[in-house]
Formats: structure tokens, C-alpha cells, sequence
């Protein structure tokens, strides 16, 4: 088929040669010229303006965004002047849920079709294949299928699950028509919350694991110090590389992050390249969010969020006046920040 | 080699047939004879008493305990006079680390070697392998090689990870000795603090995806009850054996524990036939315990564990309290539990 | 001065008595006529109508609202018509600051005031006055100064703060001017939202010293479930009702929650009286959004958010999926809820 | 009564001026003589060592130990063997409970009575009063009731809870006997442990207030970065010493806390001279221990204990490993740190 993306960032250049691999037509966008001419010379066929882009593409147009969410209604507001009745236009970035039900209705009124596509897979998508998550009338789903089915890793990406036989439905071959407009990124945001859980678990864990030696280290003993009653216990030096790898095989805590964490760990013992300033885009907190107007519990996904929080720092004033009450009535005076960040 | 295996519940009697089919010989004994039994029909050699088990073994001994961890201490003191210097005793159970430091102390005086092995693998060991954490002396370790190496997954369990190369180092089989007495429960416990972390996560998220239509339900709007401010967000009727199924190609979030959700909603989308009472087997709480004695945060990990307790009643006490304490102050009487805990 | 109350429920009718008794003339309005009655004996005037009410009142007319945060939206739609230019609408109940910006501008257009009044005291303003935080224009505050007077405690209400001074500030006497439109209901919220927190940290405090005796009580000894390992610490059956009584002179966590406790245990040791399910009506759900949204950290309000939807059950399938989880790897069987939820 | 106090730091000294002030006799002991001389000055008898101090008790002497948790093992090693049959030895200090219950085993056997008593009231306690948890045998805490009484604010220091009627239980001055040896320490363990939920709310709250302008503070568009979604709700510059001025009087969350937290913020608003690296003592912890061996969850008071790890940065590791996994799944480079930790 041939399709049109807007957005030629990692994630969206990736896209377009597997979509080339897999023998369609792509015309593609982006501000930078340079990103277009590159995908050229793999066999895209690249615009200089959202209007040739438009142009480029036949009717019923299938126009596919992978910018920022924060610039994707900029864009839509661009786009959408140059498209007809009946062209689709996809949001396969980062958007809230709520901003696909406002746009799905405001394109509705002009004839356009508009789905929401969750897309993971990170820089690994262009071999691994993109799982996908997509919001929006069946109708124009089922049109783009082939588009679909050849992002997706198809159903030899993992083992069949016991049950599961024949042909395999979508979901088996990595995408899934999850429902109305809102649905593919509602289901990609809550994916997203749960990565970071997972993330923040195993992050917990080896940090403990690291720590195993603490009853070797010297503890100051005062009123303001609570002394490691057995320190005994605690004089491991574990070696968190082969740790990492150990547990990709036959352990029950195997993943494809587990396998990420070996790779990193293999690379730098001690990661001592990153800060750990810890970036958030957005599903953590609406995964949130969401749970709260819902109404049910999300403790581990919520601790998972307001880590990465902590880690830039924003907790800071909240420190300072712990400080300041324990000063005030016991007149304990702060150490010395005696536990260095770069521990 | 030839190796005692005390204990045939679930874990042990996988282990002896997977130490069977990589042609070692298993000298297996249990209180319960009939297990014993079964075994013997595979190929073992069954003792009917602790006595017998000693003596079919030939010197240096290896006996390996798989007890529930209550019971260790007591199988200990039972077995260790029919031991003798050099012999081999083995805790493949989920014990503590700290008994390991006491008992290897203990068993040194007699001359006997200590092991403590996490095992990991589950009910899915026999085919798929275990993953086994070893603490003791490096020697002992040595010795018991073909044994861990039958027991482990093999490298071909996983892709190897970018960066490691030849033979593969026992990490990359599934085995790895870890560290003195104690280190092999204690990455073990870890694993079983992070596996809490990560099952919660999966958890928390699919509870949300769940009530992802609660706009659809009606609340009450009283003094008690806060309003959903925008039902029209939560309209979705997700079908999560599908969105299980879909996260397991491509996604960021796959895993072996996904693989096992998604078989089980496929067996039962609802999960009807469980109460919720969930479990723990102590390594979650010595996790949190480590995690507090080392002085580094583990926030997700103590939330995964008091979603177990709280998921077993053990709040009642506290939450009456909130109760009463609105009474108190604000006049505010209970609503009648109006969200089933089926829900 | 003259004001109008609608909505005499609890809140209410007690904010119209200590307003009465401070000198003012109230003019009342509920959908409920016998309690306009019971206030009109007490010296108010008592409207039948929204109409009546708005005539009774004198202009520039003082209508504040104290209904439930649910139909304010609707309560305003029927008022503000019968109301003139100047004329001030304040909204005194449990809105979302959210709300408030956008109703003062609605209102603007028509020349009416509207202010937010975060107004905190429960059963007990009437003779302990209510603490009130507000928002809006500051002229319109200034001149409903003598009510925010009348209803808030005075500087008596609590001992002075080293360091102040001379005639006392509105802070002192227990009144704010917070900040423009949504600034009181802001201010009142993050209150809430500590509030949560604050009463789940007794909550669990107390729940803690109520099972200080579980070394009495036995455990089954299985592969699943923990044993206590020194349950010879945990053999206290401790006076609960004394020690919140205790708690309240003379130790660093005395507070007003606490006076309250002490009563409510003194009433009935183990509450029974009560279920623990625990409502949240709103101010709590919206802090913790509002620190997502700001990024700063909230783990202990939220916490204590989730315990309440815990008690009342929400997180079943997510409790019911962790078992399918154990049941799947480890063929773990549920064990029968073995803690009541009674306890 | 005549009674004996070791380790005169900050609350020993001042426990001293108060015994003396309700007409006790104090012998005093410290490892440094100026300050016992200072008490010598104000009624105090001085010992040089603790030979002395034991002969100028009469017996049967009393005992009362004020030095750190770190050392009290170490001093009642040195005092005991200067101790006769039937002496009492106090522990005021922050023991756990684990320790007195061993503590009190070894002194029986030399007939000396061993007290545990948790103190609450930090530098206000001379004024006061202390809040005073005391375990051990019934016959040995009333034989010192006089000193208890003296020690204990009174029952004018809190109005009387409702019910509660005639002269006053024990409970009501101020002291209470918790239960046998460690009960007292543990009561005061729990008392700590909802202090740190308690000062975590109220720190979040206010950090949530202090950040509440965020509309006003751009931030980065880009794929790491999630925008601010409504900005306009983020506008307000709370006056932070004026909030908790006002919240003292008539609210909810009214507390001895909050009061200091008045005081704190009155002298400095943005509490500049405070690092926020928090302190903790032992008795969180523990808390946190107890309530896991019970099984109970305690979800605020660990999430408050875990702030006051990571505000002394030992997350770090935790948080370089959460960006290496992004960065190897995502191709995500960190951010600069952009919300430096003095914000």
C-alpha cells in the first residue's frame, strides 16, 4: 500500500524502512530535509512540504504522524486543510487517550478518519517488528491491515501460548483493534505504566543487590544514626552482570528488559555514564490518573512514577522541611548528606 | 554423579527427573513413600528412612534438601549425624540467608560443606530448567558442576546478549555461584522481591484496563462520593486475554510472567475461579527487610508486598479506624461497601 | 451583615448558628423545608423558593453555597439568574479548584462576584469555628471580612507562634486570603490530601500495636506461607484506647486526629461498630493528580488514597490475577482468605 | 525520690532540670564532666565515674540510662556489675524493644530490675513535659510512679477526651505501663513510626503547594518531556508560612507538628538553611519490620521512610539503572538534571 509519514525521527525513520522492506510505498515528511533525503536513498519518496506530501499520496490518503504529542494538534491543524473526505489520518506518537476522543470527533465533521496507534518497540522495532495498539472505526482499520501486519512481528516473535491454535488472530501476530477512538492509546498508556513498574522492580532489586555490602562499610555511631544491628549479614559483593544474566534463563523474572539491564550491565559495571535523572513522557502519570478516576489502587505503578520524580530532584523542598521539623523538635541538626548521590 | 534428594514435593520430584534424563543417578527419600515409589518406577533409587538414604549414598556424600523452609533446621539436625566429614549438604529451598551463614558455621564444625541453592523454575523446571544461585564454597561449588549443569536451562534457553562470546561463562547456562554461605538465598530472595514488583505491576495495569469503563457505571452523587468529572473517558470494554496476548510480540513489556497472564485469561477472562487471597512465602518481606537494614528506598517492592497482605484482609483493623475517625469528626457514616470486592 | 445560605445540610446549618450567634442575619434556603424551619426558629429567615431567597436579600446580596460539590454546577445555573451586577456567589463546599476558574469568568461576564472558600471543621465549627480558605477577587474579600470573622476560631483557638506579634494577621485568626479564583479550594485540597495522609498514618500505626500479638497466634508451616521467625517479640496485647490517650500530652505526634481517635477508641476498642469501608469525596484524588501534574512526588498521600479504595475492594481482579500468576508458574493453590477480613 | 541518671546530652540534661524542678533528687553521670558540673550548679549531685555514681545512689538504686542506642549495651555493661539485687536499671533512650527483651532476661538473672522506656518530647520536654511508654514489671513501674509523674506533662496539658471522667488514669497525666519488658520501647518505636507518616504528609502537602505556580515555569516540548497539560490551573504563589499559620486553628490537620512547622516557615520560607538530607533514627525502620513480620500493611509509613533514604541519595544506582534500561530499549539520553534538587 502506499502511506505517507510525517515525523522522521528515530522511531518514525525506523517505521518507514520496515514498511520499504516490506514492500510498501512510502512518501514521507519532516522539517529536516536531510532525515528525508536519507530515506530517499532507501526508496521512500520525500516531500519538501506538508502540501507535495499531501499531493503525493492518492486518495483515500493514509497519512501517518510520528511526532512529539506535544506538537501532534499543530500538525493535525496543518494537515488536515490539505486532506479529503475519507482520508485517514493516524496518531501512532505518544498522545493522551482524551486528546484522540476531542480530534477523532473534530475530523469526524470534515469526513477524515482518524486512529490512535500505540506503537512500542523503541529502537529495536526496525528488525523486532512494533507491537501495536490502535484506536478507531473498524471499518478503516480493516483497511489498513496490510500496513499493520507488516510493522507487527508477526506470530513466530513467541512461542504460542497453550490454547491458542490455527491461522492465530491479530493479537498473536503483535497488533489488536482495541476499540473506539481513545482505545489504542489508552491500552499504550497503561503498557507504558506497567514498564515503568517493571523498571522501577528490577531497579529496586539490584540496588539492593549492590548494597549487600553494607555491613562493610563504616556506619557512625550517634543519636542521629541507627547502627546496622547485624552487620554480618550484610557483606556480599555480588557481581551484577552475571547476576542479570543468570536470571535470563529458566528464572521466573526472565524478560526482554531483564535482557536490556544484562546488556547495559555488561557494558558498565557500575553505569557510571548516567546521572540517573530519570525522564518521564507522560503515560506514567496518565496511567495514574487514570487509575484514580477509576478509583482502583495502583500503589506500585504510583511508587514507580514519583521514583522518577525523586530522581531529578523535586522532592527537595519536601526534604528540607523534614529537616526543619526534626530540628524544631528535637533540635537534630542534618548530617553532612553523609551518603554521597553517586553511591 | 550420584546425589540424595531429600524432599519429593512439587519442586523436588521435578528435579530428581530432570537429574534422571541427564543421566545421574538420584537417591530420593520422603515421609510420604508413595512419591517415593513413583520415582523408582522413573528410574531412582528409593530409602525408606534417612538411615537407608545415607547409606545408599557413596562418600563424599551429596544430599540435597528440597523442605519447605520451616522445616530446614529440623531436617538438618535429623540428617546431618548420618553425615560424614566431606560429605555435602545442599539447601535448594527458599530459606534465608541468614540461617545459611548460621547452619554453614554449625556444619563446618563437623566438617560437613554447606550449600544454599535458590532455585528458581516452578512447576515448568523438568523441561524448561532451573535457575540456581549458589552460595558456598568455591571448591564445593566446583565439585558439583555436572549436577548445576544438568539442572540449569542451557545457554540456547535465551538469545545470547550483544557483547558476550565463546563458550559461555555458567551465568549464561542458568547457574552461577554467587558468593560465600548466605549469597545464593539472598539473590534468590531478591529475584522473588523483584518477580512481587513485577507481578503487581502486570496486575495493577490490568485492573486498570478492567475498570476502563467506568463511565459507564453510575455513581452516587452525595456528600460522600466524588463524581467521575468526565465519564465519557472511561467508555471502553477491553478484552484483555486479547491485550495480553498483543503484549507479548514486540512490546516493551514482554515476558515469561506476561506469557503465563496471558494464558491465564485465556483460560478465564475474569479469573472467577481464584478469591484474591494471595500468598507470600517470606522472601518479599526479607527483600523489604534487606532493602531498610542497607538504607536504600524500595518503595515498589513494599507496595507489590502489602497489596499480598491487604489482599488477605489484614488492613480490616486500620480501615475501621479511618472510619471512625471521619465519624468523628466530620459526622460521616459509612457507605455500605458499595463496590463488591468481586468486582 | 446580611448573608444567604443555601444548602443546610450538616456544614450548613451549623455555619448558619455560629453566624446567628456572631450578630449576622441569615437568610436560608434548602430543598428540605422542615430544616429552613428549625433554622427559622433559631432567627433565621427562611426562603421557600430561590426566588424568595434572592429578594430577601438585600443588594449587593452574599449567597453562599454549601451543597455537595456534585450539583454546585446546577445549584449556580439556577441562581446566578435571579441574581444582580455585584451581587457575590460563594461556593463553601468541596469543588475542584478547576471548577472555580472557570465559574468566576463564567460569572464575570455577568457582573457577579464568585469566590472559593475551602472551609475545614466538620461537626465541630460551630463552637470551634471553621478554618477557611479562600479565593478570589480581593476587594469582595475584603468586604465579607466581618462573616470570614465571625465564622473562623480567632486567635485564641491556639497558643501564638514564636515570632508573632502585635494585633495578629487573618492567618492567626484562622481565615486566608489565598489567592485569586481557585485558590481556596486549592489550598483546602492539599489540606484534604493531608489529611488522608495523616489519618493512614495512625490508621497503621494502631493497626501495627493491635497485632503485636502475632507471635501468640499460630501460623500453618507450608511451603506457603512465611513463619514468624522470633514470634517470642510479638506477645504484646496492648491497651489501645490507653495509649491514644497517652499519646495525646506531651509526645511530638499530638493533634487534633489524635484527640479524636483517643474518643473514638474510648467508645469501642476494636470499632467494631464499623466496617472499614472507606469513602474519599474527592480532595484527596484530585492532590495527588495535581502533584503528577506539577511533578513533585506524593508516595504518603497517595498511599493512603489507595488504602481507602483497597477497603472498599477495588483491587479484586488485580488481587485475583496475581494468584492466576502464582497458579501458573508455581501451581500454587490458594489458601482459604486464612486471615478474616474481621481481624 | 533519689534516682540516678547517665548521659546527659540534650535530653538528659533537660530531664534532669525538670526532676529537679518536682523536688527529686538527682545523681548525675556523664563521659563529660562540664556538663555534669553545669547540673551540679543547678541542684544536681555530680559523679566523676560511674563507681561513684553507684555509690551515691542508696539502695535499692535507680538507674536511668539517657545515651544513644549505639552504646547502652556497652553501658550497662560497665554499670550493672556496680549494681546490687533488687536495683532498678532504666532504658530512656530509643532501644528497640528486640534488645530490652533480652536485656532484661540477663539483668533478672542478677536480680536487677530492667525498665524500657520510650520518651517522647525532644527539646520542649523541660516545659512540657514527656510523654513517657514504659515497660517491665508491674511492682517496679509503681515503685516509681513519683518520678514517672514528675517527668509526665499532667493531665491539664490536653483538654479531657469525652467519657473520660474523675481524677484521671495514668494515661491521662501523660505515662502510661504498656505491657512487659519492650512493650515500652515498642509503643515508642510505633510512635515514631506514624511520626514519620505524619511529617511526610504535611512535607508533601506543602511541596505540592510551593510548586503549585508550575503554569508559570516553561518546560521542554520533546519526547522526554511531557507538557504540562493545563497550564493555566498552575498559577498561584501560596504564601507558605501564612497556610500553616491559618491550618493551626479550627482545621482538621491541626497538630503539634504542624505548629512547629508554623515556627519553621515563619523564620524562613523557602528553608534555605536546610540541605534536606533527612536523618533517620532506627525506630521507621523498625516499624516498618514489625509490620511485615506481622503481615499488616504499612504502605505510608514506609513510603515515609523511603523519602528520607533517597533525600540522602541512595537511590542513585536504582536511578542510573532506569535510565541505562531506557536508554537501551529507546535510544533515550538523559536529560540534564533540568530541575536541580534546590528548587
Amino acid at each position: 500500500m502506499r502511506v505517507g509519514l510525517i515525523g522522521l525521527g528515530r522511531m518514525g525513520r525506523d517505521m518507514v524502512q520496515r514498511l520499504l522492506r516490506g514492500g510498501h510505498e512510502c512518501v514521507v515528511y519532516d522539517l529536516d530535509h536531510a532525515v528525508v533525503e536519507v530515506l530517499e536513498n532507501e526508496g521512500a519518496r520525500g516531500a519538501r512540504s506538508l502540501a507535495e506530501f499531501a499531493a503525493m499520496l492518492s486518495a483515500p490518503r493514509i497519512a501517518w504522524l510520528m511526532v512529539p504529542s506535544a506538537v501532534v494538534d499543530q500538525t493535525i491543524a496543518e494537515v488536515a486543510p490539505l486532506l479529503a473526505a475519507d482520508d485517514i489520518l493516524i496518531d501512532g506518537g505518544n498522545s493522551s487517550w482524551r486528546d484522540d476522543i476531542r480530534r477523532a470527533e473534530e475530523l469526524r465533521s470534515r469526513g477524515i478518519h482518524y486512529l490512535d496507534v500505540g506503537t512500542s518497540g523503541g529502537v529495536w522495532g526496525t528488525d523486532r517488528g512494533y507491537c501495536l495498539m490502535i484506536g478507531g472505526e473498524n471499518e478503516v482499520v480493516e483497511r489498513l491491515d496490510p500496513i499493520f501486519a507488516t510493522l507487527a512481528p508477526g506470530i513466530d516473535a513467541a512461542p504460542r501460548t497453550p490454547g491458542r491454535h490455527g491461522e492465530g488472530e491479530r493479537s498473536e501476530r503483535g497488533y489488536l483493534h482495541c476499540g473506539p477512538s481513545g482505545a489504542g492509546h489508552f491500552v499504550k498508556m497503561v503498557h507504558n505504566g506497567i514498564e515503568y513498574g517493571l523498571m522501577a522492580a528490577y531497579a529496586e532489586g539490584f540496588n539492593i543487590l549492590r548494597h549487600a555490602n553494607a555491613g562493610t562499610v563504616s556506619r557512625d555511631a550517634d543519636a542521629e544514626t541507627s547502627p546496622l544491628r547485624e552487620p554480618e549479614l550484610y557483606r556480599y559483593d555480588f557481581d551484577l552482570p552475571q547476576i542479570a544474566e543468570l536470571w535470563r534463563r529458566g528464572s521466573v523474572i526472565s524478560s526482554w528488559l531483564l535482557d536490556l539491564t544484562a546488556s547495559a550491565l555488561l557494558k558498565s559495571t557500575d553505569l557510571a555514564g548516567f546521572a540517573g535523572h530519570v525522564s518521564d513522557s507522560g503515560e506514567g502519570r496518565w496511567t495514574v490518573n487514570a487509575a484514580i478516576d477509576e478509583g482502583v489502587p495502583a500503589p506500585v505503578l504510583s511508587a514507580a512514577l514519583y521514583q522518577r520524580f525523586s530522581s531529578r530532584g523535586d522532592a527537595g523542598f519536601a526534604d528540607r522541611l523534614l529537616s526543619a521539623m526534626r530540628f524544631e523538635f528535637g533540635g537534630h541538626r542534618e548530617k553532612g548528606g553523609q551518603r554521597g548521590s553517586g553511591q
